[in-house]
């Protein structure tokens, strides 16, 4: 067994080959102890975490809190063995908890989570971790003006992701001389060879393109690796991308750069480890990052106001949101805005126009949209990324692992639905609940009126997990006073008699709808309640299930597509013995064609007329 | 008024300039006479498309199935003024169909859709028209042997889309020289300048470095723009990027290259004509494909022969997808394979063991792999796009889209769910029932059984529109025999009674644990039905209202977050005054972590224990 080093010792290249040894080592016991996981993905990249743990990353685990640490983002999650093993060489955990490795109740999951305190972001969905680092690197250089690195692990598989190329894009354009990536090319995807193999020129080339500096070298030479990062700290005005060869499963002859042998324990960890040099105990001096450092952030503003609406107007809930995320910018100096290239339809550009510090266009990216969003809110910023609702769709992958990453993020989608009118299907969101209520944890909302959206998008901050707001692009009238409060998980009962037949549920540009049915219906003697059911999730169970008691007949009317939106919502209060209202769900279910936005409403079946047929059928039932 | 060139004339460049103002004229006429549209983004591209439907373009519009024809994709969709003008430039459309557009059941829509024959594809969310013609030129090259050509125009902006890239990364690997992009550089996209404004050499220099041959040139100068096509077309062993320098709203000192014109009539329509040289009424004759292009497609073998399971057996519905296809492969000389380079844990694998050449490696790109799909969808060919379930949730914009393109698409996600164990969330496919159940016209089947597995498979192929399979990662028992049958649509009563007390219902991994809580439940004297609903969309009403009415109680219980899922899809049936039974939905409510599947399965409560616990509260209610 080697000797422990102490912690003040700076390790030779020497010790850096040594210690990369016992990442192997450790990363094959991790793997045999649980029975699973990615030892060879790991063995490939020991050297460069060796290095950059022992000469580079600066970084203090007792306070992963420091706003002047260091951030480490392992995009290929599956080497999580090296991870771990890397912790434990940092003295940041026991070797008993790194054989914890993948078991019930672990922190030390298959992949890495926040619940981790040095762990960023999760990963684990390949092509997410540069994304995300560029929103890293972006808060220091941009926002924060703090001196700290941020480095991104990735596998050259991943680089077949488009989500990379968005990232390489807008890093080499923001020229984050602050972001480092580490591409391990060992070659070998789970499947079999990669697209490049072992041509390093061939990402080289590629990255270089787009404005990246680019450094080849051999990855299990300690010092061609501590050279290449120590260029990547000196070079200046470009973000740099060290290139590494490197031989899946190094250093152990059964798996060593052979097919097959991803994702799988090594099949004899003990003449493994022997031949790895067996056990060590090394321990390494992380180098601490610069105490004092201090995120500068721009002042709150407490004379800032949130803009009021008068009722009686018609103003779009899209212009409301624009108008309420400049005002609350002013408000909260922690508040960032991104949007997609289109902010001048979702209105997100006013916030622009305000806040330019604090606006970040990522022109047509989603993914990369909400990876910079994830990002910066690693680095405690408070973000909203808005788009076409449509176009969210693109980034469900990086909204669902953000769910993962325990990320406070708020989403805005304008331009929600078939209400859009004759920019026909393509622009429409129609699959927009269905996606966000499916996330983890998350809220949804969809107001119908300006004030009510200026509420919202203020309380929405407020929310852990992911946040998300519906909002239309037409002008919709305004129903309601300023001062009106809309807790999240509420409703607003518009309508309602003790005698009420059959209850009217919408939200956004249906419940205009709703209450013109509920007037036509009156004339014919037929009573309705009404609901503004503005918090898809949470639900407002009690109010649904009073209704249900009044009325027992619902009609839900909404602008998406029959499957996973607000008439399951409805339903969801119905759940764990409730007795079921009678239903008929209006929704949006054939395609739509270009046509103006009420001749869609009525064409979909979800206009006032529509609804108001719905009701009177089921009202007589 | 230009006089009006007979249909075999040949144009000469300076008919070509006036044909592109034509093209102008007829782009600003539709978009003013619908009130809204892209006429500035039209005018830019004018001389692109009057070059190529003049000189390059072989079509026959009268048979548009014609398997000779060139392949037009407008990627830049909503340039579909741009694309009518040249249709009626082309004698397809009249003048007054021209001006329908926009309206409501004109199939002239705002983006184009295939309601048009000569349309392969909708377009208008940015960034797909490219890996779809990847797709389709991939067919002409690798599967099909025809000489067609595919040519794909592009906006600027649209090349921030990471799905770009990795179409531009397929297409220069597999050197697809029948493949053309031609890039419309006009400088600004829709909130104000793109990010390279009009540095052809940004684009140029990336793009090569992805394998492709690319010609800078003045996009309005139709003798350069003839060159560079006939360079394109002449070009061996990788395809051509033309990078056209032009003005966004050519011709039109109003608008020219002015910010805040994007989508929208220009302010003076009648001017604008006047300034373009007036109305004109050019026909071009657009040379005819090879008419007697035949593709070769393999033969069907009838002799193939599909697997068959040993009730008793155990094995995972992965295993009997991949089984399946490759023997239906055999069957049907149409069937067609993708994976996102993770063939050997999908087992689709073994379709590309069997067959080949008609196996497509994506590497891992998830909206490559479904634009690829589509693309050659488009061809007749009959595709099976495969990956992690998880992993699809990155091509929702792509399945979206794909719906409106009424394309057939066969799509199958593994490991599914929580039961997919140590390996994590980012892993588990959670939300994509939600996904898939929410695309227009979707199919969504969940089997529990390798028997089950292998008929709904065959029976994918027979459906229109977007069809999805969730597979599971572990073995399953085999429940049923080979001969039963599964319609779509359909579901089993796997155990019933006439006084049942509860009805189970699962599907899947779930539908074990709901026959292991029936027998634990029988033990105690309560009888439980259990239905295994195996068709999530379309759902088996009918058997549903049936067990409704017999037990009164229904406990759901799903591998996948509570929203959007089996349970849903189980209230679907109960729309429309169908009085509802009283619920208890079982689903991942938690964040799962890493442990063992039955860890998972018990942890997230919709293992066996949880269900009788479940059934036996609800069936005391």
């Amino acid at each position: 067994m080697a000797p422990t080093v102490t912690q003040d010792a700076v390790l030779s290249d020497a010790q850096i080959a040594d210690l990369a040894q016992q990442l192997r080592v450790d990363s094959v016991r991790a793997a045999d102890a649980a029975g699973s996981g990615h030892p060879t993905s790991s063995m490939s990249a020991a050297e460069l975490i060796a290095v950059l743990l022992a000469r580079h990353l600066h970084y203090d685990f007792r306070h992963p809190e420091l706003p002047g640490n260091d951030h480490l983002i392992f995009s290929k999650g599956h080497a999580s063995p090296l991870l771990y093993a890397a912790y434990k060489a940092a003295g940041a955990i026991s070797d008993d908890e790194l054989l914890t490795f993948r078991k019930l109740g672990s922190r030390l999951e298959g992949h890495p989570t926040p619940k981790i305190p040095w762990v960023d972001v999760a990963t684990g969905s390949l092509g997410q971790g540069l994304p995300i680092g560029v929103g890293v690197a972006l808060a220091g250089a941009r926002l924060d003006h703090l001196p700290y690195r941020t480095w991104v692990l990735c596998g050259d598989s991943e680089l077949a992701e488009g989500s990379v190329w968005e990232a390489f894009e807008h890093a080499g354009m923001e020229g984050l001389d602050n972001l480092t990536v580490m591409i391990d090319v060992n070659r070998l995807g789970q499947r079999g060879p990669t697209r490049h193999g072992w041509d390093l020129d061939a990402y080289a080339r590629r990255i270089r393109a787009f404005g990246w500096h680019t450094i080849e070298i051999d990855g299990h030479d300690v010092q061609a690796v501590d050279e290449a990062m120590t260029a990547a700290r000196d070079n200046r005005g470009a973000p740099t991308a060290i290139i590494a060869r490197t031989r899946k499963g190094r250093g152990v002859a059964a798996v060593e750069d052979k097919e097959g042998k991803h994702g799988k324990p090594l099949p004899d960890a003990e003449e493994a480890i022997r031949e790895l040099g067996g056990m060590r105990s090394l321990r390494v001096h992380v180098q601490e990052p610069e105490q004092a450092a201090e995120p500068k952030r721009p002042a709150d503003d407490p004379d800032a106001r949130l803009p009021r609406y008068d009722k009686g107007g018609s103003v779009a809930t899209r212009t409301a949101f624009g108008e309420a995320l400049a005002a609350f910018g002013g408000l909260r100096g922690d508040i960032v805005a991104l949007d997609g290239e289109v902010g001048d339809s979702t209105k997100a550009g006013l916030f622009g126009e305000a806040h330019p510090e604090r606006y970040i266009e990522c022109y047509i990216a989603e993914q990369e949209l909400i990876g910079t969003a994830v990002g910066l809110g690693v680095r405690g910023w408070t973000p909203y990324a808005s788009t076409f609702a449509a176009f969210l769709t693109r980034a469900h992958d990086f909204l669902r692992m953000a769910a993962v990453s325990r990320s406070d993020l708020n989403v805005v989608g304008t331009h929600a639905g078939v209400a859009i009118g004759e920019d026909g299907p393509s622009q429409m969101a129609l699959e927009d609940l269905a996606m966000t209520r499916s996330l983890h944890g998350s809220t949804v909302l969809y107001p119908c009126d300006a004030n009510q959206t200026v509420q919202l998008i203020t309380a929405m901050a407020e929310r852990t997990g992911i946040s998300y707001l519906r909002a239309t692009r037409g002008n919709t009238p305004v129903i309601y006073g300023p001062g009106d409060a809309f807790p999240i998980g509420g409703s607003k009962v518009l309508r309602s008699g003790p005698d009420d037949q059959v209850t009217l549920i919408g939200a956004g540009v249906t419940v205009h709808e709703a209450l013109a049915a509920a007037d036509m219906l009156a004339e014919e003697g037929v009573k309705a309640r009404v609901i503004d059911l503005y918090s898809i999730k949470p639900v407002d169970a009690k109010t649904l299930r009073e209704a249900a008691e009044a009325t027992g007949r619902f009609v839900t009317v909404e602008d998406h597509h029959p499957e996973g939106g607000l008439a399951d919502a409805v339903l969801e209060s119905f759940g764990n013995g409730h007795p079921m209202p009678l239903l008929t769900r209006l929704a949006v279910h054939s395609m739509p064609g270009s046509a103006t936005p009420r001749e869609q409403l009525d064409a979909a079946g979800i206009g006032a007329t529509a609804i108001a047929a719905a009701a009177r059928k089921l009202a007589a039932a």
